[in-house]
């Protein structure tokens, strides 16, 4: 539906700075580095008991979901309230569009009232991009997933995990396990992971569920958990998109659990103090055994919290360098 | 349903202040000039980074929406936030009528829970009167569009964007094009117009939408686009309310666009610095062209960040009237 | 479905104080007397301009719905804002129940969001205790209503009500009337009211709406209402629970009203200064006669304004012991 267009030249302003956040790729090391710092910062502060912070008071975030996502929805809600912000939940498909408005006359309306930034959750890959291309200077775009092109705050929650647990991103060898084709997550992921330096990014999935021609995005490409998984740091599960799937590609859940589903035997193919990753919600029985996403490895938990921590930092890195795209808007006017 | 009382009696105070904002209709040219003034202080704050103001801080306000509406209910929503205020939004046709409680009942257990203004929307006519005619002093009503009776935020938001852009209203002709008959919009625009003091008011409708005695308004009649629109300064352009239509009143979209919608062509009647309006959502190419709507003469989004700033306006206004009211009861009851 | 626990171990902390809110049964006199003292002092509050106090600022409220009901969530809602929280509202029954986790897996995933309390509605009895058994000790629960088992803001506000209007408990005679065996509410209050010592408490009710060996709640039993109002100085009115009810329970609406239904003549039978409640939303004709429901004896909407002091008062007064449990636990894991 849409052509998502160059996101370097879209998602940066003209400093170089984070301007809207739609996708990892081709966003730097450094600007990588320095969202993973900046959520850093905001990571204990969950934990206090005034958990608010007024970098984004008086702005208004609008969480323009094309898409239902409770739980994608409450994170980002979350992180808006506590960085200060006056937030308004629009579900657009049941909403204005029903009047016939267009898309356009949508955001255009939503401009005219004053908001500052579009959290965009899309069925259709590259809506994030569409929008960002059309919005205003007063307007930043955070991507909250896209059809299958990417989810980057999942991505870099990811990354914040990784790190905070493994310290340095080189020399580890990362396996994203389960349905590759319809996940935008593991695009995502896979982006973050070469331009943090990971040694090694493998995939594994049957071979229904693997992209053509994944192996030109950097990673190897494995159909059995046995090799893929030997000698792995991180192993990163995927949710079964179920509702994205065509039944013919998947014969049924056990059989997926019994060759890809995460289980204690398999996990002992992998390094000794590999941890084990989920995006969530998790479908116990089929993607993972109760066991490891209960266990010390398990880093599930761990990732929801620094989720919120993620989306503070984009949100705020954005609206900082939407600003100065602003200032400099408003000086070349006059 | 309703009995529609006279506004002037229950919409001001005993002082000749704001306490409920129901209708346009027998309000002073000196009120609705101060609704103007204080709307066009909160302008320049919506372009500010921080778009809050505590005027209604630590107040409750409740959108009390009997009729779906997302983005009256955003602005509503979106005023009420940059104002400080505690917002709680029902949407009542799917709450607690479907326990059998009575529209008195609600009412008074909303005012039992110190709510402080209830914003109502309601399929009938006269609905925001008879609430405002049941509240205790203690609350304030603001009128969000009731059946085909009013909807004076919206006539405000209007004169606030014409007085923006024509400076006075004395010399203006004004036409207010579509669907008249099920309106509340343009019965609210008609009202405000005159009170301000247009030179000229006129309508522009086939004959099957125009209410019987409509000249009795105060407003001058037309069934054409070419003599209704000549020379005017100001075109207001209306939504067609599918949802309230017979169809035998209209026959097809493209027969009432031909005829009615606003193009370049019909746009070259109207005076050379004619300025075109909608209450928005807008149907493009069936109201209205697009060239006309994304052009410069088109005023429709400066409508929408206007309609934030009246809608602060009343908000503020009322709860200062109401309260002036609550305190004078409260002597009386001493 | 759930097992409920001992609640005096699951609700207090170490030092006694209240740390979930699950049931009145089993608390102290003197812990339940210090909710009606701290919920009077939020009373006066409410009345005045600004209604809030920062107790709860930056902290995360999370109202999660399993069963639907606006009155009680509004009433949540509002209590939680008016303690400078930031509120979340999950409508679980509609959301990620969907995608097939689990309500363990949904508690953990709120608990890493850094969610600092759980308003909890089920239609499940017990359900709310099995939350609070599960949660970590940074999560304070608080029953918004489990199935037939409890609803104890319920009866708090109840209590607060008749404290209110009559000043002790010791001298009252008190009858809860209607449908005591699906009603929640009567379990709480007649443990409420037996712990603060109320000379008398009775039933009223159809044999068919009383559970079996009610009298051993210490409770005297009447299935009419001219021996069981005699001389009673409350009335307290339960809903009709339409939903909870098998027809062949109850012959008629009509016919229920004849009987037990709160009208003036039966009114007659209690004391002079009988003062009557009814928890809300009305039924009028049903359960109530509309000149009781808006007559000088009714406490119908001073129990709505008592309800939101109540939930501010157990909401604050649960995170704070929280706070003493959460600080012993960081100690201990020193």
């Amino acid at each position: 539906m849409f052509e998502p267009q160059d996101p370097n030249r879209i998602q940066l302003n003209s400093q170089g700075q984070l301007r809207h956040f739609l996708t990892t790729e081709g966003l730097s090391r450094e600007l990588l580095t320095e969202i993973l710092d900046t959520a850093d910062s905001f990571i204990d502060m969950g934990a206090k008991q005034i958990k608010k912070v007024p970098l984004l008071r008086g702005r208004t975030v609008v969480n323009l979901f094309f898409e239902a996502s409770t739980r994608t929805l409450s994170t980002f809600e979350l992180a808006a309230k506590r960085l200060s912000a006056d937030v308004l939940n629009l579900n657009i498909s049941t909403s204005s569009t029903s009047k016939g408005e267009t898309l356009k006359d949508t955001l255009m309306t939503l401009e005219a009232m004053h908001s500052d930034m579009f959290v965009v959750r899309h069925a259709d890959s590259g809506a994030a991009h569409f929008i960002a291309s059309q919005v205003t200077p007063e307007v930043a775009v955070i991507n909250a997933g896209d059809g299958r092109h990417a989810h980057p705050t999942q991505a870099m929650l990811d990354m914040l995990t990784i790190r905070r647990h493994k310290g340095a991103f080189e020399p580890l060898k990362v396996a994203i396990v389960g349905d590759i084709l319809h996940s935008r997550v593991a695009r995502s992921q896979i982006h973050a992971l070469r331009t943090l330096g990971a040694a090694e990014i493998r995939v594994i999935a049957p071979k229904t569920l693997l992209p053509r021609h994944i192996e030109a995005m950097g990673v190897k490409v494995f159909t059995d958990m046995k090799t893929g998984l030997d000698d792995v740091d991180v192993i990163m599960m995927l949710r079964l998109q179920k509702e994205r799937m065509n039944s013919a590609l998947l014969p049924s859940e056990s059989e997926f659990y019994k060759l890809y589903g995460m289980t204690t035997e398999k996990l002992a193919y992998a390094s000794p103090d590999a941890v084990v990753m989920h995006p969530g919600p998790i479908n116990r029985g089929v993607e993972i055994e109760s066991a490891i996403a209960d266990g010390p490895r398990s880093l599930i938990l761990d990732q929801v919290t620094n989720g919120i921590a993620v989306r503070m930092a984009v949100m705020s890195m954005a609206m900082s360098g939407q600003m100065v795209e602003k200032q400099k808007h408003s000086v070349q006017a006059q």
